[in-house]
């Protein structure tokens, strides 16, 4: 129901759409950005000079590396767009349950300096590790490029958020998001999902949760709580769920499950992947709990195929590597339940990003605001 | 990614903008339209000039009825403006499990003329009839009027779609849509959910299917076939289902489940109503009945409430019957399992449009592509 945008808006949002191409998709020449975009020469021209002049991008004669080959075409070469990388920068982060990452992250997507730790390996909260870090790569930063911001994935968004904004100056803004949430982002953007408008990222480890993206875009429900697929019942007799609850998805395909069905103790990704080893080793108790674990998430992901029509569900930590060892058990109990039309357009992939995909959405959830108006009310 | 639009793309979404706030909110002053749009004075009178001079709105002098008594302030009155139902209609078809329903719409939603039938009481395929009552409504409309075209909620929307096209003159489109998102658009538009921009739409009759609302906009999947609720499994060693699967959730929801549990044979909305009337008159084998039924519907909304986080959860058909005679137990189920920010800003209605929702969501349809560009190409 909003009105159109005026001609300064129009402006704006051409300019943050070249910039977000140019970050997602690197170097490229004026004429592939006039035919990509759908705007004129003159136009492209136009607003290159803008972000030239913002320091965003450098514009020189010659072809970019990816358009090599491309075009057959003679005649003097078009002007070749780079973001700067070195120009604007953006701080991420990512609390997991087992580890503690963060990056300083370049406009492009580089990433210019990074942290790591297993969550084991350092003492303290892991939203205040994650901070340390941050702090970290912000002493070590350059004082005179422009920092675009922060973004943190946590399983607390509430909590991450405030740690990173106590070890960073005033002014520079934090946002957050869910683990599974920026994970689907991250891989929309630059991994498996891209050119994928409809995509359910499950990321697996104690619980369950899924980051969804719906027409292209993230979707976190009406109060940011969507995606907490672990605890959607399908097991009514099953075991009690730390919610409360009884026969929640989570456990039936967590790493507690998997390590019960094995008879193992223990808990961490480690111990998932020792079970894992061992079913691919020929281990009959692990290959029972591998194939058992595989048709549980079958199940689970046959609902949510049901509900969603995606056109692409990834496995991420945890479950990638369930996954890896029980996709004949997973495909085989799907295709059992899941509808014919709603099976038609379904792929199943891991993540091409790995664990760091968290992070890199992080980044990009960091990059939104500079991304939607590159020249932040200059003009 | 696409780059933003032109002057000329600018002043035809405002046009857009303006005629859908009309279709949707009835007669209003130019005064009320400058505020609720965010343009200027002189914009807004642009822009009803050309949507006058089209004949898409009248302008006169005075106070429409709805605005009596909003505003104290005296002086000049501003300009009314009011959609002109009597100059541009569609029409609008439902061929439903039951029921089938047609009407021809005008701008602005009034109910020009309808048609309307129970299943058993006509000969012939469901999407037959209804497009015998387009053809009918057609034969008995102003000739010199601008059909917009026809929208038509349908369980098998091609079937529903090439009924309708079958039956009108070449030349005016025809689009479809499922019952259920129909029925979810059309409440979105003018009714329960006005306002509320993520919704779930809850229609059950032999099966559950569900109308997606999310961020304010239809979901409908990746190749449409998103929605598909009754087919989430949620009772693994439960009843064997129609779709072949066994446990999911219509078998434990649908119409067949209340009358089998209450015993009782028969099928269709009237038997569904004899169960809830006897439980309400106190019948203790109808109570235990729909108390169970009520049980397992609290348990997939659950479900639905923790991957979607809804504002709104809409029970239509058969589960309005249901839920307003087992809302105890739906609630007591649903807070057992959904977690609280999955909650915490969740309402349960039944539809304010009644029966009529899949019908009025089928105009909603055909109206969208006149409210996307209503000057159609002319300037």
């Amino acid at each position: 129901m909003r009105a159109a945008p005026s001609q300064e808006e129009v402006r704006r949002q051409n300019l943050g759409a070249l910039l977000r191409y140019l970050h997602r998709h690197g170097a490229m020449s004026r004429a592939e950005l006039t035919a990509k975009l759908g705007l004129n020469r003159s136009t492209i021209g136009a607003l290159t000079a803008d972000l030239a002049a913002a320091s965003l991008v450098t514009e020189e004669a010659g072809r970019p590396a990816a358009a090599a080959g491309r075009s057959g075409r003679a005649g003097r070469p078009s002007l070749v767009v780079t973001p700067r990388s070195d120009a604007a920068y953006a701080y991420a982060a990512s609390v997991e349950a087992d580890r503690v990452r963060a990056a300083r992250v370049g406009l492009g997507g580089v990433l210019l300096d990074r942290r790591e730790a297993p969550r084991d390996a350092v003492a303290g909260e892991p939203a205040s590790v994650a901070a340390g870090f941050v702090a970290e790569l912000h002493g070590a930063a350059p004082r005179d490029v422009r920092c675009i911001g922060a973004g943190v994935a946590g399983v607390d968004t509430g909590v991450a958020r405030a740690a990173l904004t106590s070890v960073l100056p005033e002014g520079i803004p934090v946002v957050a998001g869910t683990v599974s949430d920026l994970a689907a982002v991250a891989e929309h953007a630059r991994g498996a999902a891209a050119g994928c408008d409809n995509v359910i990222y499950l990321y697996g480890a104690t619980g369950v949760t899924a980051g969804i993206i719906m027409d292209g875009r993230r979707f976190s429900g009406a109060g940011g709580a969507a995606g907490a697929v672990g605890h959607m019942v399908v097991n009514p007799g099953g075991h009690a769920c730390a919610c409360g609850a009884r026969g929640c998805w989570e456990t039936e395909v967590g790493e507690q499950a998997l390590l019960r069905a094995a008879g193992r103790s223990g808990a961490g990704r480690e111990a998932v992947r020792a079970v894992v080893d061992a079913a691919d080793r020929g281990d009959a108790r692990a290959r029972d709990a591998v194939r058992q674990v595989g048709g549980w998430l079958g199940l689970g992901v046959a609902n949510l195929v049901n509900i969603f029509n995606p056109d692409l569900v990834i496995f991420g930590e945890a479950l990638r590597d369930i996954y890896l060892v029980a996709a004949a058990s997973v495909r085989s109990r799907l295709n059992s339940i899941a509808l014919g039309p709603n099976l038609s357009r379904l792929r199943l992939r891991t993540p091409a990003l790995g664990d760091d995909a968290p992070m890199i959405g992080a980044a990009e959830l960091a990059f939104e605001a500079l991304l939607a108006d590159p020249l932040d009310g200059r003009t």
